[in-house]
């Protein structure tokens, strides 16, 4: 029962200034939609939160959905992309080094909906430690 | 860097049908809402898919997001939860059992925005492979 992957990317030691900014922030979830030509349902959601808040971004997408949410306050920027059908890589590093001056920027791929049984060859009860299998979760520098 | 935790969930073997009406979903988000003392910002923002798609619903939180994608052809609900401040655990695998019909729930709990260096002791440079050190990264079923 897989059901796409999604990407969770923290990019750490940006610039305050431009993660405080909506236009800043909103151009770079432009540029992710259009390179991975996603398609955007409806109108995005953003909202800016009084100083020293950053801002959020949400996109409803055919493919699932594209979060962003900024904390100038710790240079940091999180987005999470979930797709339900592959993409191509995009160049999260460098792309968010250059347009939000992103210091450091880590990639987690993680797979939804995979059915316990099969993962683990034997059904799981509730509140059971249940760790992934290697190679199900990847974590990594974009 | 710490900036709050998210919360991956997976619910299979729910009632196909449920997940195929926005009515049901709706009614779970409601009460994640409700009964985690989440802030709304905006309204939440929801799609039907045509059949047999399911829904999409997005939440744009003061605490960060919460969205909901189902898959009635998978049997499949999958819920992300991010929030930046802490707030109590929510019993998922009860809650979608008794909502939804799901035969079983995983969690997994992803702390956002910890830098690398403070994680590994050391710089991690771009595209090298890099894993969570122990108790980082959280599977558990719920």
């Amino acid at each position: 029962m897989y059901a796409g992957e999604e990407l969770i990317v923290d990019a750490e030691g940006c610039c305050a200034e431009l993660l405080a900014e909506m236009r800043s922030v909103r151009a770079v979830c432009k540029k992710i939609v259009e390179e991975l030509a996603l398609q955007i349902v409806g109108e995005p959601q953003w909202h800016q939160f009084p100083f020293p808040g950053g801002v959020t971004g949400l996109y409803l997408l055919t493919e699932s959905h594209l979060t962003c949410h900024t904390f100038p306050e710790l240079r940091l920027a999180t987005f999470n992309l979930y797709c339900c059908r592959p993409r191509p890589r995009w160049q999260w590093s460098a792309e968010l080094a250059e347009s939000l001056g992103a210091k450091q920027v880590r990639v987690r791929r993680v797979p939804r909906g995979l059915l316990l049984e099969s993962a683990t060859g034997a059904a799981v009860g509730d509140d059971d430690l249940w760790s992934l299998p290697p190679g199900s979760m990847r974590n990594e520098i974009d």
